[in-house]
């Protein structure tokens, strides 16, 4: 028997290509999934046949009911389809000016407004992929629902969250069908993540092969013959070596992607959004060195390295593929706790007091590092503004004031020779002080800088562990109501066994997470601290240097 | 013939001693002048004979007519002579009441209103010595002194003025006697002080016997049982090793005689009175600093170390003969002008077109020097400031946010070993900063504050200057007055001649004293720039080596 696919999406296709146009709820038989890079063949209920997005559809099972109930309210896609804002280059002159005025305010990546484009879609797709799914019989869900939404907000909501979704509350259950043991999916080996114990502690099994991905200094490139303009940095995996160009919608898009689907790992945090000033050549550096931040975590993470929405956003460079992907990652169903159907982990299963207690002490050491990484940022850009404003100023007053001095002497020059040697050697005194000055205000991209977005990076991720935290703390709670169920006598022993083994893995997944967290941090603070210090000694030696040679001015 | 002398003040003998009370306006007659530190003996006119003080009488010469003419009003001595505040070392018990409430208010050194101590009496004592100077026949003294007083007022008065004694208008001509060629004293060749040709330039003759005072760490002394405490400062001349303790009026009364003096010569500035605080031991210090500074330049400078009144100031430890000085020097006739008559010069006469080039160039070099120099003393009070206010709690803010974060990884230690020597390596590096912030509270008092206190002595002196190229361009002006009146044959050739001779010397004596400056700061600067680069580069090795040390604690 054939397979047979339903559309999820409308999709239009090129006229004069092999492609063909596709319609929501449309029922097709699939002909070839071999095609590559996205694309499927098949043929309609008229007989026509081509290609369409292989995100686009999706397979229908035998026993499957009527998939008009299935089908998620199709999304704006005409709108979000052109965030790719690479369409400029098959947009004809003639409806630039459609697409112009069709894009108002995208290029504002930087700003909140950004996330309504993408917002609803994702969202309404994760839904309609949930849903679905079939409730356990006598389970009330929604019982259980409320009861994890209460847990959360009194647990996860006391530390300030650095979500930007605005759409996902930050610490509901997500994709709850897996702890349940309703989700069944064959995961492919290839796509196993694995949880090894290394002495005392769980950890996530090493990358089998560790890459590393470059964000190049941005370009500001622009479309519509330069109406519009924006901002893209150039990725370079060290896999490929493939350069990929991506806007900072694309890294939000992903983002988004991410903490949707990982609600046990925090992802790291993108550029502050209070690096403000579109085209100043500092800010959009400072921007480049907080997205490397963000590749660098993502790429040293076994997991989050490994995920396919990552190695899309990493490797993708046609447009047709980057929407086929961006469907495909919208519709995961593996979200949230779903995720961790991916997840092998060591046979022995964990004692709770033992998780208990380590997520407490989590809690307790998360919240003094809230604290203390906040200030160390603030301090940073203190600092910063500090050596950039009056530390230069001051210097350069010192300067002035010998400088002057060194003017008025020269105004008594000429009898005395001796006193042009001094009178020299006091100017030089006074150029080096406001050439310190300079030094001051050039020094802080180089210490202050670095260590602010290294320590951004970690107030997002520590920021996120209360919702991480939280998430697991609202498995375990529903654990024990599935255990009160059993006692009612409203669950199956099996079921409970089940619900059981997959809060294992779960914890598992919190603890590899947790420890991952701790070993990354022990040699990237060493080194960061390390490189940090060497930036200070470095300025506080061209300092002794600039005064040494300016003592050898005067006459010994 | 007995040499007979005029009492010009009363002066009450100690009962049961050699010492014999004298009444202002007495003729006695001289019987020992050799009895030394400052007393005569003499014999009054009912027979009695005893010790008074020299500088309370003047020599009769015959040819003077009544001498109740020029008897001075008798300035209040009674309250003058208690400001040698040395006088609880005869003060009994029984009478300390007095004492003290008639020194109420003097221990406030530094406070402006010691001045009214001293004040009328010297100005007084210097009209009296000045007013019976015969006029030459046919010679309208009133007239001049009225012009000159014009002259002065519009070419003095625009530069602001340090001289601190109210009572003296800072640019009047004082001792134009000398100038008129009416003061005729004969100087004893030891007090003859010389001006050299050397090169283009005319230079005092070097000191020939060069010495240096040290102004030793200050003592808090108490009189009248310690109900009266003051600071004074301890002297030792390298010439006698014999230590003097001074206080600050004492200083003050010093710099009144010698600004009253040297008209011709900018006297170094006493400490600032912005320096307040009377008993905060690093005010005290500075200020001691800052009277260092005023003893070195007077011991360094060929005329004023040679003074008198200095020489008194520096070795007289005894409160008689410290009286006796000290009167000595306020009926000091060789005031302002009348001071040249000590000058020896070369035999070349300056020519005026010369004077007046060199004039005018130190008028322009000074102005432009007071604001450089002004400029330089404030910077140098905001950079103290800046290094122990934000400085310091910058480096500090910046020790906590480590320590903190430190704190905070402590929190999660016990399982991976290494990170407690990263902890602590990261507690180790904000322990650092601490201490860094430390040692910048700590600087000033090694750069900015000796240089602050090194150009506090250059505002007071290149401040003076107006005041001192006033007082010469008011005696050309008196010089051109005199061509006039032999122009209008009012003036005899001959005295106009001695006029130009003296105005020469007059020349002479501010071509010295600008050549003094210029070499002597040429010296100065250049040990005062190295010195405080020197401090500079010490320190920011200092903070290099503790970086360099903090970097080692982390694992490499």
């Amino acid at each position: 028997m054939s397979t047979q696919v339903q559309a999820l999406y409308d999709f239009t296709g090129e006229p004069g290509t092999t492609e063909m146009s596709i319609t929501s709820g449309e029922i097709l038989t699939l002909i070839n999934t071999d095609i590559g890079e996205g694309w499927w063949e098949g043929r309609n209920s008229r007989g026509e046949t081509g290609l369409f997005p292989a995100a686009y559809v999706r397979k229908v099972t035998p026993d499957e009911s009527a998939p008009t109930k299935m089908a998620p309210p199709a999304p704006r896609y005409d709108q979000a389809a052109d965030d790719w804002g690479d369409h400029q280059y098959s947009a004809g002159d003639n409806n630039y000016q459609r697409a112009a005025s069709h894009d108002e305010g995208w290029d504002d990546d930087w700003e909140d407004d950004t996330y309504s484009e993408i917002g609803p879609g994702p969202q309404q797709s994760k839904q309609a992929v949930n849903q679905p799914l079939t409730p356990l019989p006598g389970m009330p869900i929604s019982d259980l629902n409320h009861q994890i939404d209460d847990n959360s907000s009194t647990f996860g909501s006391s530390v300030g969250t650095v979500r930007k979704n605005k759409f996902a509350p930050s610490s509901k259950v997500s994709g709850e069908s897996y702890l349940l043991g309703t989700l069944n999916v064959e995961v492919p080996d290839s796509d196993k993540i694995y949880i090894e114990q290394e002495g005392d502690a769980y950890i996530w099994s090493p990358i089998p092969q560790p890459y590393n991905v470059t964000v190049a200094s941005p370009k500001k490139e622009s479309k519509f013959k330069g109406i519009k303009s924006f901002i893209a940095y150039q990725l370079t995996p060290s896999f490929n070596n493939i350069q990929v160009s991506r806007r900072y919608k694309h890294f939000d898009w992903l983002h988004e992607r991410l903490q949707e689907k990982f609600t046990l790992i925090p992802i790291p945090p993108l550029p502050d959004k209070q690096i403000s000033g579109r085209y100043d050549e500092q800010l959009i550096e400072r921007r480049r060195v907080q997205l490397q931040e963000f590749v660098d975590w993502m790429c040293k993470h076994p997991v989050l390295s490994r995920s396919e929405v990552w190695q899309h956003f990493l490797t993708c460079t046609d447009e047709k593929r980057w929407k086929a992907g961006k469907r495909q990652a919208e519709r995961d169903n593996l979200l949230g706790l779903n995720y961790c159907i991916s997840l092998v982990v060591p046979e022995k299963a964990l004692l709770q007091s033992q998780v208990d207690h380590i997520t407490e002490q989590c809690h307790i050491f998360m919240n003094s590092m809230d604290s203390s990484v906040k200030s160390l940022t603030n301090m940073c850009i203190a600092q910063t503004k500090r050596f950039q404003g009056p530390y230069k100023s001051d210097c350069q007053k010192v300067g002035e004031a010998f400088y002057n001095l060194g003017n008025a002497l020269s105004l008594d020059e000429g009898t005395i020779v001796s006193t042009s040697k001094l009178t020299s050697a006091i100017k030089m005194a006074g150029g080096a002080y406001i050439e310190i000055g300079r030094m001051y205000e050039e020094q802080p991209k180089y210490d202050f800088e670095p260590l602010g977005d290294k320590f951004h990076l970690y107030k997002g991720i520590v920021g996120s562990f209360p919702d991480v935290l939280a998430n697991h703390k609202a498995a375990v709670q529903k654990k024990k109501e599935c255990e009160r169920l059993r006692a009612e006598n409203k669950m199956e022993r099996e079921q409970l066994n089940e619900v059981f083994r997959r809060n294992n893995v779960i914890s598992y997944a919190l603890l590899a997470e947790i420890n991952h967290f701790k070993s990354e941090r022990t040699v990237d603070l060493n080194a960061t601290m390390q490189k940090f210090l060497k930036q200070q000694i470095t300025f506080y030696k061209k300092v002794v240097e600039k005064l040494e040679v300016t003592l050898q001015h005067f006459e010994q």
